[in-house]
């Protein structure tokens, strides 16, 4: 691993983002985004992704300089069109518009078509959070996973944050795929020939696989056949509908609400990215005393955090804490990427002539 | 099998539930959920379950003539505390005030304390429906689950229910638990005999278990050790930390904005039932045009219901359908009840000299 200094990595990645087409602004939160996630041991919405950034940008399924619509609005809700734009650039804009209204009314809800990668879900959520109020972040993603009893590609991974404030300033975050795991898990196993736990995927004959590489393939293809599979596994033993329900939910709160393009149908040349999000805010003064509420949030969760572990386990966690941990680690001694990804930006610091962040060695 | 004519069932349960102790009012929501829950194929949150409120109301967790106190109120969201009332009444003024304020506003917010079992959080979700609403419900329990790396019982089932409008009249309703199964099966299971997969749960031990009776002897002992595992299973692998996540966002959406009491602490002499609830109703306005929006759901809905089937498997449900298709059936040739379930109507029936409902006999 390299460890690179926070601030350094997010100006250097600025620059990129520059080079590629990206305007100022949306490249630096857009790299923002992909370095917190780096920061807090995501690094599958991390700058791994650069690369196909820059192929989405030539390819005309981003398009950096589009501006966004706003195609419905009441006082509590707006719903935009990002018209194919910069996804962290449109989900920065609507939380804000989401939190504005809850401000004033108490909830703001927004609803976005055609818009693009946002990174981690989370990171939006969580911004409601010092503003007192309840955060939500949904997307649809391209088609990656099965239905129930189907053996169509169908639904994206489709995660859903949800980010609470507790007392103490540490918030209840919840970001998750509603299929067993992020897409870019099975990436990272199929980059480094790993094979998957089975209850990840099955194959185009919807058999049960660990084959990491295959399903990679598989997942490029134009042959709509397996894929992976909904929190809660195959069929219904373990509550697969379950996790089905919770994806086909993100679906059509992001697609349906904003009268966009669901995840069966995004990402081709026709439709540019064209995925959908749902965002809301919600004042915790909704329901009394904010303070309050939170010392309440605060309190259940401490009492969970000092139950007992099980057997062989050494703690308990609460949504949210691994990723603070983490990232309190990389602010003090550097981001953590992977050889491939520092290579990855060391090349284009040498095809734009920028200078490298700094790498710093951590004991 | 027995099948009993709905509407006379309906009746002979509002009967029993006013000897019981319910005012006529508060005996006619109840009975009418509970047989909707038989009627639906849900026998878990169906008549079954009268023996139990018999004995919560002679215990003093259930207060029948307790009465509803608004404790907070905004423009669009109330705090209901509900002494410990009857939870169905109680869902049902819940909703009505989500709606009704979601009609004035957009959007609409309830959370309450003090409630008991409400029955199948569903039904609550799609009354907001017919109104053009987006229809929110939420619950803690009583504890029976542990949470990922725990061995505790320290989370309820704590379901989660969502329905939006489809265009021709028939709503997606995800109506989950956020356990791999409702409490409800294991003590099905249970009372059969039965041996259940594995998955579902973990002995005081915290191995995995098929012994629904001994959990359910487990379930009732003072020992707070084993329980329910959440979706997605043990440990972090297939995404059990995500069900964990699921199951204490409900825990904080109900407990914490009402102010209430979580699943750990629930249904003790000291508290009585003292369940909390969350519910939401959103109209469809807020995005847009309604009948536009609903068919945009209906369109998403149908590609899938269209999509193929794996092999083995005949046909690809949407969350609700299944159910639906249930209680057509119960209207038409009556609402199936198992012969325990039938023997306690009947003992119910000579007790306070009621006239049994009519059986029908479908071929």
């Amino acid at each position: 691993m390299h460890y690179l200094d926070y601030e350094a990595l997010q100006d250097f990645a600025i620059n990129i983002l520059e080079h590629i087409g990206y305007p100022r602004e949306k490249a630096t939160i857009t790299a923002w985004a992909l370095v917190e996630a780096d920061a807090r041991g995501v690094p599958s919405h991390g700058l791994q992704r650069l690369g196909d950034y820059e192929s989405y940008v030539q390819e005309g399924l981003f398009c950096p300089h589009a501006s966004l619509e706003r195609v419905h609005e009441t006082p509590s809700s707006v719903v935009l069109d990002g018209h194919n734009g910069i996804g962290m650039d449109i989900a920065d804009q609507a939380m804000k518009l989401c939190i504005d209204r809850a401000k004033k009314g108490g909830s703001g809800f927004c609803a976005v078509r055609n818009s693009n990668h946002y990174g981690m879900a989370g990171l939006w959520a969580e911004m409601a959070v010092p503003q007192g109020c309840i955060g939500v972040a949904m997307t649809n993603t391209e088609k990656f996973a099965i239905v129930t009893h189907g053996k169509e590609r169908l639904l994206g991974t489709n995660p859903l944050a949800v980010a609470l404030p507790a007392k103490g300033g540490e918030p209840f975050l919840l970001d998750m795929a509603t299929t067993t795991v992020p897409h870019g898990k099975i990436e990272v196993y199929a980059r480094r020939g790993l094979s998957m736990p089975l209850g990840w995927a099955v194959d185009a004959e919807g058999k049960d696989t660990g084959d990491a590489p295959g399903m990679s393939t598989l997942f490029k293809s134009p042959l709509p056949l397996g894929g992976q599979l909904m929190l809660g596994g195959r069929g219904e033993l373990l509550g697969g509908h379950k996790g089905y329900g919770l994806g086909l939910l993100v679906e059509l709160f992001c697609a349906a609400l904003s009268g966009g393009t669901w995840s069966r149908h995004t990402f081709t040349p026709e439709t540019g990215g064209a995925i959908a999000h749902f965002f809301a805010a919600l004042d915790l003064r909704l329901f009394g005393n904010p303070s309050k509420i939170a010392a309440t949030v605060e309190s259940i969760l401490e009492e969970i955090r000092a139950s007992s572990p099980a057997e062989g386990e050494e703690r308990i966690y609460i949504h949210g804490e691994k990723e603070r941990e983490q990232r309190q680690k990389a602010l003090a001694s550097g981001v953590p990427l992977d050889e491939i990804t520092w290579r990855e930006l060391q090349a284009y610091g040498k095809r734009f002539s920028l200078d490298l962040p700094r790498e710093l060695f951590p004991e």
